[in-house]
């Protein structure tokens, strides 16, 4: 196979990690298929992830590793990490314990919608569940 | 509110874009949840999209602007765009056409996970539908 179809047909996982050494991954609770969130992994939080099967960041803002709900409590379990086609993301397919993965306190860090039909962009907030 | 709050619990869209210019982008199927593919926009490929309402990314790879489907007819209309706490990442609920979102002929992109377990992982590809 060339490079390109051992990357996208093959079985090694070989995750391309870009020019900051990063990759991004998204945070799906792996029940309602809910996106909770989107972070950055480094090759050791990504080993880190694998061997203890709870999430391990990479922290752009801190550049430092980011062990998830370390103080908050609201860790999250793997039950599966999806690679996609060229290997430059990932999915993680969480348990979230808590049901919060937002610093803000909300289940998910998307619970804003543009309203993008007007001139000037707005924001509409998630109804209350 | 500070600067922060304004960003995190504001109306008002302020995309945050890195020092590339893009921001990552999900595109997640409107009806099953299931989340297709990660790409990137630049300003111009978010006005166009919202513009349109059809999505065009950036292409990092040919450096150009990107309209999903242009040639292959794989069309992703947009069903709603949301945005994270901190605005540098969006989800696209969006309805694909054709139901390939993947260069490869899939539905997804995301169509093999880790088997992480062992000492060396290996990806398992999706069962056939």
């Amino acid at each position: 196979m060339s490079a390109s179809a051992e990357i996208e047909e093959g079985i090694d996982f070989t995750p391309k990690f870009d020019s900051s050494g990063l990759i991004p991954v998204i945070a799906q609770d792996w029940q309602s298929g809910r996106v909770l969130m989107l972070a950055y992994m480094n090759a050791e939080a990504l080993a880190e992830t694998m061997a203890t099967k709870e999430a391990v960041y990479w922290s752009r803002s801190r550049q430092a590793l980011w062990k998830k709900g370390e103080t908050s409590g609201h860790i999250q379990k793997i039950r599966e990490i999806l690679v996609d086609c060229d290997q430059d993301a990932l999915i993680l397919k969480i348990e979230q314990i808590g049901h919060v993965a937002c610093h803000t306190g909300r289940e998910s860090c998307f619970y804003r919608s543009i309203a993008f039909y007007g001139e000037n962009p707005k924001l509409n907030f998630e109804k209350k569940e």
